[in-house]
This record gives structure tokens, sequence and C-alpha cells, in this order.
């Protein structure tokens, strides 16, 4: 049986705990989220393209709720609720605490306005300063592990504001553009896929959770794997085209059932975002229509089209215990939303396997479940991530709009298999 | 057999003719219209809370869009479009003219944004002002005919815009005011009602089409009709919550079939906008949430509403061709929007019937169907009425958001039976 | 103004009443629903292809409840109800009687059986039989009168019956023949189109009530029509494929708004039933599937198509009106069910107009809705008819599977604009 | 690190290869078939009261498909098809092999009829049998593997065809009655709920596909356990009855997402087939309605109300493969179909666990994926499994409509979390 594994040490670096410490990396993440609104007009923050799109001012609005709610109403004496109705129209999912809005709606609301919900973000800044700078000692640490975690609530609010601005301005038949991309230096082509391959037997999988992580990250517990292999790269665009050359969405022995029908109903002929335009694919981008480039990693495929893929091609999509085994040997590096691009990356990396961080999240046969063991989060909290344990999948490794800060080799993303809006893409594997 | 009535001579004055008239009157309207946005948000203007109503600024560049469609690229040499796109995102329902973009989707779209639109408004004034001034006298016959058309058509939306801001502000739960009524000096009481009794035989119906009129009041033609008589007054809320307390809305005798199942599958309890709090009724008006007055005339009921009140109450809804019998007789005075309510309210005259003109749209018990010998104008414009002739009730007489000017005793205003978003409301009829 | 013209004497014959007579006439219209089942299995009886389709066994269920329940009920002392589960499994839409069971759920219920339901049959008929012999004398006209309206609503169900068995069977990729039909030695051809003038003027429509007829056909009015043409024949299949040919189906411009919604949502590229095989177009007929035959009228269209096809020739739908001033002028005669075809047939008279009776319903362009002064019957069956009169449009003439018997000039069939199972077609009108 | 556990030996007679074993357990399970429909009138074979379930006639029609489609054609030679539309529709999902008919309208095809669908399954008979006695020695062994395989496939259609059958009875408001219950002689009572330990480690699991088995059983894998507890038996009514009391239904705080969303759509306030009456519970079983029997196991309850029942009890569902190292532990007996009862029966074992097998399908917590190194059979017969592996649950040891010999220990049955109308329950498991 081999031995545990250690998490690399820049994990524990999450949760630094001195007021000021906390207070810059406060300060820090909600500006980031400011500065992600930058491009966006007045009129931009207010739509809903889908139920599981939120408008940009929802998001804004949300992440301030959560302060609000979790950490200055129960520890900040005298704290003034900005207004007693955002309760109920910014609370997300949190049922035991109170019915919130209804989600699908949330696009048909133009008031408060945008101005008036930055009036809020400053309303809940500042208390939030007061709180960080002066609560009392003996309520320091749980409010700073709280804070924590509502920084990186806030952090997933910012890649879901651009997955759900991208889809927005993709709806649009203008087409606008959201940022222009950074020129990039990175040599624009793909590396021919190798495998990688990793020993079976007794492994260590999950989060200690003595650093800051999620609680469907926990506990650290035992798994049993047979010998196996991963690609050593991403499926590119270029590869993808050969599947669809091949008729792969028009037959449906590569497909799950489930999956085989969403091609039919929803009428899908490629990846989320694809347009054929006279004769050659486009793709929408946060920086515009561009055309599609075979050397990037194709991204915006469902589960279904990851796992048909795999079928086409013999093989199959990796369980999050092989991906996590083989990310923990690696330091997190990639194409992550501080590298500008906002999409993801033709290889540049003689490291196998590459692109395990950043670019596009990586869809795993293993459906979410609870950890052995598991227990959720105290109160309201505890609805976080433990009640959507049903019917979803498992992707890891982050994407190039996550924030490299907020990623683990432990952690667990979590989406429907046939979302397709998030930046999520396919990495094969295979047994041994 | 009856002489055919004259309708009033301040109608044709409609039709004015000079240069200066139609320049001063597309810019009266035009300013109208931008004057009704002022109270509103840029974030206002994005939101469409049902498929029925469109955003605001949708509103404001589809009739601009009228103007360049129909009046600027035929007619103005050299007239150089706004937006190729436009053509797409804000052509409502001419088919012939184009495939128009989805109309429940019509909220989804961030941009143009609203300063936009207002640059597109401005682009088309100048141009209008130009054609108006400048056009060759061979054509200008046609343009001015046409250009009123487009003005009438800009008032059907200013009214449509007033109704549809009203259910977006209802939707949300922060009940916003679009502005504060002026106060009124009316004393509010009903009168009693009574009965106006009219002698039948043969009458003329509908608009001779000489000064400006939609082409579904045309031809003018002959009707016979029994001896009838028409409520004094409109139905007021007073006499609807009776109407709701002897369980009007639980009892299927008094309702058509699709009324009833309407009732059932929307849980329809009272008007639109009405809620009840702390065990009184409340309504959502453009002024906010206020007490319901027992006095003011019942709004925003569907025809299904409007016919089970008349059976309980052992009458009926009158024809659209006694209704215009009965308005034909009358000048054209009531609580138009020119009033500043915004709002129907409580009778104030000594005319009987009192309150055709005015307060709520009235619903008949006429399907809207064709004048016989009816013609729809050539060409794509053609579109414009006579092609929605199926399913939908007559209303009759403008509401208290409907500009003066705009009505006339052949106006036939139609919407299905089902529909309550409209100032729309009751006037009782019998047999004599 | 015209003197009102006197209805066909024949119509009177209805109203029969001695009690020989009634029995007599009971038990033939008893019987022909029966007979119209002989050539069902009991698996046929209980399928429901679509909400508005029945099943066979719940046709024959409901009409012996009818009886049960608005006569034997109340009029036969010491009668013993069959099932008592059966008033609400066989209501069909008597709200103020009670709750019926789910109309588009009728077809899940295999119980009671086929058989079950023939002895719920027995039941009622032994019931009637003493009931017509024995009921008190001072009882005998309501309860003669109410029979009579039995009788005419199972015919309406005999006819039902058949429209949806014909869907059951159509649906069905077995395409199951109901019935041979009788050769016919009717040359096969269609007469050249011709028009046939009448003048305006006030005309008195509607029936006097004196004889059977329904309360809708009530009471009797003057109307004034302007002088109009009738078609000579119905539009043929021969002329309806020349419109589908010209790209009728491809052309918003011919259609109603709501009608082009339709055919875009359902798909529609002929009249319901047609198939293209190898070519050339069949149809599903009560015989099983035979090629279109140019001849014969066209059938089993919409109103909207009506429309449609009337708009592309330039022509318009007669109004009910103007379709019964025609129709009281000539004997009830033509291709009823009494023909055994089952199926509309190329004109074979030499009168003008032809076709006015039989072989298809012919689509007006006149919504239905109450005539001046209409009063309902009382109680619970003022909901047969009344109830419906919002959305719908009348047709006229009866088809080739109603009984003769059945119709009057002044009958008034209706349906929704959007209905096509019921063998509906049309006739063109003019105006001059 | 355990050995692995040898499966009981009856398994492996599962897979009998002589001709006459063969043709003896062909004719056995066919006959048992037929057996279960002896109840039925033809009416009943007809009705689909939700798309889940499959009528009567549909069942026996489509296993005779699979004989004709995956043994008699490839294998008999001369072989004539009974009915070429069959292939059409009585397809299930092979769609690899062929478009099947619409799933969720098989209750819309009155033909062919019962009789005609028991003269295919009579002509497939005969066929099968010469094939059996006949088949070249060559073609033996290939042959009688499938026909295993056909055999076990019928077998989950007779247990199909008892849940569908279930439906549509309760569905009914007549309720009928499927069977009268064999009189039992169990004591009714519920032995106090303990715990068995199970040590931890690596375990195996799977099956050899030595015996028959479906191919979602292998291959026999290792994996790794901690140390659990299981339930000495099923929930009972009684429990269940004491979460509904305590609010199980109206807290969110008990339920996955899902779960909780489901139950406010669909109103669940109770197991399927629960009906309150006069302040007691009842429910319809197959053989009618019956009160509710505390000691009875819950039944018809989805993977949603077995986890939120579990959550509320402080406890939760076992893996697969905690359960299978139970069961692999004891023999396979219990309440299966044999028994004549067609329902749940209170524990009457000192075994513990007691009810492994029978009684109810046990939920677990893992979701339905392949095991690693899972291969599904080769061409159309690989869709029979793999293609269902997302979104679904696991189940596990048979229920008291399985027929015994149809149950393994490896057994995976699978169904989506909302899923009710199969016979499924709840046993708990905890960490130790």
């Amino acid at each position: 049986m081999n031995a545990p594994l250690q998490y690399p040490t820049e994990v524990a670096s999450d949760c630094a705990t001195t007021r000021e410490t906390v207070l810059a990396r406060y300060q820090n993440v909600r500006n980031q989220t400011e500065a992600l609104c930058q491009p966006l007009e007045p009129e931009d923050y207010c739509i809903q393209t889908m139920p599981d799109v939120s408008p940009t001012k929802w998001h804004i609005a949300h992440v301030s709720w959560f302060f609000e709610t979790f950490l200055l109403i129960p520890f900040l004496p005298g704290y003034s609720v900005f207004n007693e109705r955002f309760d109920y129209l910014f609370n997300s999912y949190y049922l035991t605490h109170g019915t919130p809005f209804s989600r699908p709606q949330r696009g048909l609301l133009s008031r408060p306005t945008v101005a008036e919900i930055y009036r809020y973000r400053a309303h809940v800044d500042e208390a939030m300063r007061q709180a960080i700078m002066n609560l009392d000692e003996s309520q320091w640490e749980a409010f700073a592990n709280r804070t924590v975690l509502g920084l990186n609530h806030e952090q997933q609010h910012q890649e879901l504001l651009l997955t759900d601005i991208k889809h927005v301005f993709a709806f649009n038949p203008l087409r606008p553009v959201y940022h222009e991309a950074k020129p990039t230096t990175v040599p624009t082509h793909s590396a021919a896929q190798q495998w990688v391959d990793y020993p079976g037997g007794i492994h260590w999988l999950g989060n200690t959770g003595e650093a800051f992580c999620f609680d469907n990250e926990t506990p650290r517990h035992r798994v049993f794997l047979n010998d196996f292999a991963l690609a050593s790269r991403l499926v590119t665009n270029g590869e993808f085209l050969e599947f669809m050359t091949a008729g792969g969405y028009q037959n449906p022995e590569y497909w799950l059932s489930e999956g085989w029908s969403t091609v039919q109903e929803q009428g899908w002929q490629a990846p989320l975002y694809w347009e054929q335009l006279e004769g050659r694919w486009w793709s929408m981008t946060l920086s515009g229509m561009r055309p599609v480039d075979e050397h990037e990693p194709v991204c915006h495929v469902s589960l279904y089209e990851a796992d048909a893929y795999a079928h086409w091609a013999g093989k199959r999509l990796p369980s999050e215990a092989e991906w996590e085994l083989a990310a923990i040997q690696q330091a997190i590096k990639g194409n992550f939303r501080e590298s500008g691009q906002l999409h993801p990356r033709a290889i540049n990396t003689e490291q196998t396997p590459a692109q395990l961080y950043g670019d596009v999240w990586e869809w795993t046969q293993t459906a979410y479940s609870p950890y052995p063991g598991f227990r959720a989060l105290a109160g309201s909290l505890g609805e976080y991530n433990g009640k959507f344990m049903s019917s979803q999948m498992i992707l890891r490794g982050g994407s190039c709009i996550t924030p490299q800060s907020h990623i683990r080799p432990s952690y667990r993303n979590f989406f429907y298999p046939g979302d397709r809006w998030q930046f999520s893409g396919i990495r094969l594997a295979d047994d041994r």
C-alpha cells in the first residue's frame, strides 16, 4: 500500500489569520470582482439568458449578502442591515435561512439598480473592515475562517460572473466584446498526445481540512485504484473536429442514452458557442468571435460530449481519484485568469501530463457524491455543497477564468452532465 | 332605417398636411415618448417580465425602426441606415419584410445600450426632419400620410410602454414608483348606475377613412341592431368586490369555459395587480401601491372576468356596434393620459353614459374580425392589423394612459380574452 | 327589407312527441351508436391519441350518463344508479353538476371494461324504455323534449366517435382499416367552380326554436348583409394542391398571425392525414390509406388553412349569416353518414351552390358568439353550448359522417381555428 | 487485504447448457410471463399511465421481439419474421439496431391486439423450440448464452409488467384488484433494529462473469472500504411515519436539493400510492387498497426520500460495495415473487441482517457507473446496460415481485433518484 502523499505546502498559505492579512485579502478579492465588471454597461448587469445564468448585478449583490448574512449579522454588534428586502432578493439557495426569490426570474428585476448595489457593496465593505480590525479576540478565529470561506465563495462567483456574461454576450446577435485579450507570446501548436502511466493500489484522496478547503473535499480517505494512464494533454479542437467529421453527433453508438436524447432535443452539432460561417468554424469568446484554433483545447463541451468523444476514441474519462493522484504530484501552474487571456490556449510546456491546472475544467467519470465519513458544515452553511450530491459529475483542475489562488489538487467542482456554459473540456484516460 | 350619423369633425383635423404641421406633430409625439421615459433608470429599459411585455428600450427603438423602414429608406434618397443589424432586432412582426428577432427574448439583450438607442432616435429624427422639409412635392402626400401612420403607431407604443413598465414594476418585490400622480381635485364617489336606452335598426359602423384611421376601422358599413341599453358608467371596484365576495372566482357557473380554465390554471382571485395585505385590498399603480378605491372603475380585468361579472350581474357586455353608436354622439373627453393621473378615476360628470372615453378600455362581446369589404394596407404594412383577426376581442374607448388625440369613436383595440395587463375594464349592457 | 324566409318543414318533424315515436327514435339512435362500434376490437375502445380525442368507450358511456343524469335520475322514480363512480368518470364538462375526471386522461383507464360499459348501456336503455312508456303524463312533455336533446347529443357523439377513431387509427403505424367503403357509382370529377350571387339587405338568422334545435341557434334575429356571392362548390384537393405547390405553407403573407405560428410550431405542410409516399400524396381515411383524389373536396383543414387558401385565391370565407341565407333555400340533401362512404366525395349534382350539406363542415369567418338576446338552457344543461362562446369559429352544413336527420340550416357547429381532426373543409365567398 | 469471497455456487446453476434444460427453462420463463397476465382484461393490456410505464401488451411483445431479433433472425436459417412492422413497434431502445417507436406513446396503439400479440408469442416460441433443439452444434454455445440473456431480460420485464400494472390500477379511481394475496402465516411485527458491523479494508466487488450475469456486474475488482455497519432490517412504514409526523416532507434541511425541488413540484406528502382516508393511511397494493401496516417495510419511496429519511435519522444509505459485502455472506432467500404475496412483509427471520434479498429494492448512495475495466457486450446488445450509466442510482437485492432465480449478490439495478413506482425501500448504514 502506497504511503499517503503530502499536499503541496502552498495550499496551507490560504489560511492566513492575522487581521491585516485577512483585510488585505478581503480587499484584494473584492477589488478583483469589481475589476471584472469594468467593461460592463449598466444594461449588461441585468441580463439572464437562461435559468442557470445569473445577472452580473445579482452576483455582486449576492456575494455581499453572504458576508452580511453569515459574518456581519451574527458577529458584528450593532450592524445595520443595508436593506431588509435584500435578504429575500439575494439569498441564493439557503432554504433553512429563508425562502429565496425565484432563481429563473433574477433577470426580471431592474431594481435595485447597479448603482444601488455598489452602495450596498461599499456598506458591507466598510462594516467588514471594522469587524476585521475590531472584533473581539474570542470571536476572531471563527470569524476569520468564515471570512476565508466568504472570499472563496466570492471567487467562485467571479468565475460564474464571467461564464454568465459570456453566455449573455454570445446570445446577443451583436456579439459584443467583453475585453480585448492580451496578445499571447505562446507558440500555438499542439504537441502529440502521449500517455503517462500511474501505478494502482491504495491511494489517499481528499483534503485534510487543516488549511482552507470546502467541506466536500473531506475527509481524507483511502481508495483502491487499478493501474491507469492519463493523456499527456487536453483534447484539442482539431481532435474534436475529427470526431465531428466522423459523424460523432449523428451516431448514437458513442453516446450515453441521456446524452443522445440531449443531442436530439437541443440539436447539438458542435460545442457550445461554435458557429459555422461560410464553411469554417468560429466560436464566441470573451474577446468576441474568433476562428476555432485547432491547437487549443476544446472547451464548452458537456460530460455527454466528453464521454462520447472518449468512447469514439476507444478510451475513457479519468476518475476523480486518478486525476487527483496525478495532480498532487505537480505544482499549481497553468493558464488561469491571471494570464489575462480568459480563453484556453495550446499547450506550451514540456511537463507531462500538461494542462492539469487551468485552461479548462476536466470532466471526470465520477458522479458527485459524499466522501466516506463526509460531514457538512453546521447550520445553513451546510447547504453550501452537500445538498447537491445527486445527478452531477465532478470536474477538476480549474480553468482559464479561475483565480489561481482558488485551486487545490483536492478541489471538486460539479455540474450536471448536460451543462456546457462552463469552461469545461476533455482529458482522456485508459486502463493499464 | 336610420340616417348614417356623422363623425365629429375634430377627427378630420388629424390629417394635417402642411410640412410645418407634420414636423411639429412629429416632434411633439417623439418628444412625448422620451418624456414618458424620464423617470426610468437604464436598467428599467431592459426588462421583459412576460412574453407580451417588451422592454422600454425595444419600444423606443422599434418606433424609430418603423420610420426608418417605412419612411426613410423608401422615400429619402441617400438615407444612411444607422445600424444594419437593427432591422433584425427591431422589426416586430412584419414577416413579409424579414424574420424578426424572437419576441419572448427581447429582454435578453443588453446591447444596444439605452444610450445607443437614443443616438438611433436622434439619427432618425434628423433624417425625418430633412425628409419632411425637403422631400419632393410629388412624394409628399404619400409620405405625409404614412408619417401620420407612424405617429399613431408611436402613440400606441407609448401606451404599451406604460402598461409594460407597470408590469415590470409590479413584478418587482420592491414595487418601485414610476411617477407621483398629480393630486386630483375630483370628488371621489361613484354615482348610482343607470341605464341609457338606444333604439335599434340599421346603423352605420366604422370610419370613412377620409381622415386618418387604421385600416381595420373601414369600410363604413351597415349593421342591424336590436334595441339596447348601456350602463351610465363603468363598473367600479366596489361593485367588483361584491362579485368577489359572492364567490365569483369560485363558481364556474358565471364563466366561459376558457375563462374558468384560466382562473384555475392561473389561480386568479382578483384583478391583476391586486394584493390582499392585512385584510384589505391594495393594488399596484404607476404611483406605487395604493389601497383599492371602491369608487374607481375596476381595471386590469380580462374579457373572461368582464364576462363573468356581467353574467353574475344578470347583464351582458355591449357589442362594438352598440358601443360605437353611443360614442359617436359624444365629444371625445375623459380621463386620458393628459390628465397626468395614469390611473382610472371615479366618475365626475353628469353626462350619461359617462366614461365612454378614457379611464379604461371597455371590453365588448365582439370578436375582432374584418368589417365587410375590409382591405388591408398594401405591402408589409398590410400586416399591421389584418393578420390578428382571430381569437381576439374588441375593446373600445381608450384609457387613462391613451393620448387623447389618438382616439376616435371608430377606434378598434383588440386583445386576447385572457389578457389583463392593459388598462381594461367593464361597462354593462342589456337588451330592451 | 326582405321577408323572413321560412325554414323547411321537415325540420319540425324532429320534434315527435308520441311515446311510441320517441321510443322508436331512442332505440334507433342508440342502435346506430352500437352499430358504429361493430368494427372495433376491445383495445380500440380505450385509446386517446390527443387531449381532444376521447376513447370510444368513454363516448358510449358518456351518452348513457347523459340520459341517466338528466332524464332518469330527475324523472324516473326509484331509478337505481348503475355505478355511483360513473358520475365522476363520465361527466364531460358540466361543472355545476360536479367535478369531472380529467379530460386528457380519459385514455388512461382500462376499467370499466367495454363489456361493463355495454351492461351500463343496457341498464340505461331498459330504464329509458320504462320511463318513456310509463312516465306520468304531467311530466311527459318535459321528459320527451329532453330525450330529444339527449338523442341529438348522442348523434353529436356518433360523429365524434368516428373522428376520434380515425385519429386513433391514423396515429397507428399499422394504419388499420375501420370499414371498407361501399363502392360508389358517383362519377369522380369536379365541375368548374362558378359564383352564385345573393342580394344583401336585412335577413333573418337563426331558428325559431319551435321544433328541436340547440339553444345557440336562437333567438331568430335580423342581420344586415351586403350583396355577396358563394362558390358553387367546395374547394377540391386539386385546388388545394395548387396552393401547396405555390408555396402556400411557406409564405406568411397569406396567413393569420396565429395560423402562421401554428404552421411553424406544428410543421404543417399539408392537410391532416396527408402523407407523401414515393412522390405522391396519400391520405388516411376510415377505409385506410388512399391516394388523394383531386376531385374530392379538401378535408381536415383548420380555419387557418381555409383562411390562408382563401386569401391566396383572392377571396374570403363566407360569414355564417351568408351561408345560412343560401342554405335555407335548399333541401337538406347530400353526402351524409347514411351514404356509407364516411368520406367526402366529388360533386355529383347540378344544383348550385352544391355540397352545402354533407361532405365537409364549412369553416366560416364568423366567431362563435351569442345571438342577440341569447338565453342558455336552465340548470346544468345551460353549460351545453353557451360557455364555449369564445375563441372558436362557426362551421356549417354537416359532413359525410353526420347523420342527415341531425342537420338544420340554422345548425351551428364550432371548433377552435387550429382544429383539424373534424371533417372540415372550405367554401369560398366574395363581395359583390 | 481480505481474500476474495466466493459467490454462492447456486448462482452458477443459472448457466445450464443442455438443450433440454435450456428449453425447459425457456418454456418455464415464458409461461410465467403469461401466467402473470392471467388476471388481466384486454383493456388492461393497453394502458400507459406515465412515460416510464409500458402497456402490458408492449412488454409481452417486446420480450418476444428480443428473441426474434437477437436469436431467431441471426441464428435460425429460414426463420420467417412474424410481422415486419413489429421491429419498429417493439424495439425498446436499441438505436444502433433501428429507430424505435416513441416510448411515451406506446399506450396510444390499439393494434396489434392482445390476441395478435399472443399469436406473435406462439410464433416465436415455436421457432425458439426448433432452434433450441435443432441448431447446429457449432452455434449452440453462443445461442444458449444469448438465450439465457433473453430469459433474464424477460424476467426483468416480468417485474416491470407488475410495477406498471400496479401504476395503471392505482391511477384508476375504481382501484381494481390485480389478485387476491395468499393469506400469510407470517407474524406481523417488526423486530427492533440493530446494527451489524463489518470490517473495512480491500474487498472484491462484482461478478466474475463465468456464470450468467449482466455485463454491468463485471469485471470483478477491488475497492477499499472503511469499517461500517448495516441496519439489521429494512426501515418500516411505522418508522417512516415518524419521519412524516416530524415534518419530514415540510423541512428542506433533510433533503438533497433536487429532492426538495421534486417534493415541491410534485406535491409529495407520503410514499407513492399512499392516501389518507378519514384520518388514516391506506396504500394501493396489487391486492387493492389496504391500510398501511406499520410493521411492513416502507416501499415506493424515491432515492430522495430514502436519503432524506436517513439524514433525518442521523444515518446514511449504504454504498453498493458495502451492501454486496454483506449480501455475499448470505444465502439468497427472502420474500420474492414466488411467495405469492407481491407485497413486502414484516421481518420473519432471526438472521441479521435480514431482508437483504427480496421485499424491496434497497437504494444505495452509489451512482450507477462503470466498474473499472468495464466492457459492454458487442453489437447492439452493448446498449443493454452501458449507455444508462449517468444520473441513475444503484439499488440492490430484488423485491417481492422479483423471481428468486433472477437475483445474485452482484446484481445491479438502477433507477433515477426521483423514481418511485418500483418496489424500492430503505436500509440504513453507518460509519464505524
